[in-house]
């Protein structure tokens, strides 16, 4: 049964190539970090903290593709992990049916925080457990 | 009527958050650049180099997710210009209808060079003579 979750902190750094964010489970107090590229980082903290942008910015893009396309962005699904590999799905719905596209969970989650309003976050119960023996 | 451009020069500087790539026209020598940002240049980058990456980056998703939706990536046009902000369009097919999409160029073509084969890059002609007048 996947749990829903919400972003809880996005932690930058200048002098590291690597950036976290930490997701927290929305009815409970589980939490664990992901490891991410700066880009994303970035392009999720500007979503988070509203910045204006004048053109649309590449996570922008993925959501007008799908809205252009006659489609509707559902909600992201942290699917899987291996060592400090997690692995997303990112879900769409067209015409009463899901599709779904593998993805990185920076990806994923910069979407769903592009979106108005926002995507749910799901991650895997087995997932959410290994992540936080692992953390 | 549109001319068909090539990337023909990336220039990343460590030093600066801007970064440039070149196009130059396919059948000619007519060429400008345009100053994109650090992320949008990595992926262009990393795509013309073949560097290989075990999971999806942020501009291959969007090749993903018009797949699953069963459309077609086009081709990219570049559609305007004002002061030094480009403007384009992703294009994209399906059941031989023709979607467009507002975009930064960087992502475009960020998006043109994920594909395989990569996507065509076209520039409307005004377009082409206000950047080379400009540059």
């Amino acid at each position: 049964m996947p749990v829903e979750m919400k972003l809880s902190r996005i932690i930058i750094s200048d002098i590291n190539d690597h950036q976290v964010i930490y997701l927290k489970e929305v009815d409970g107090e589980r939490t664990f970090p992901i490891v991410i590229g700066i880009a994303e980082a970035s392009s999720i903290d500007r979503r988070v903290k509203n910045f204006e942008t004048s053109r649309p910015l590449t996570h922008d893009l993925i959501c007008l593709v799908v809205e252009t396309l006659g489609a509707e962005l559902d909600s992201v699904l942290i699917s899987d992990v291996e060592g400090h590999t997690f692995y997303a799905r990112l879900r769409m719905r067209k015409d009463g049916e899901v599709f779904e596209v593998d993805s990185r969970p920076s990806d994923a989650i910069a979407v769903a925080v592009s979106c108005d309003p926002p995507l749910s976050i799901y991650v895997e119960e087995k997932v959410l457990e290994d992540a936080i023996a692992e953390a």
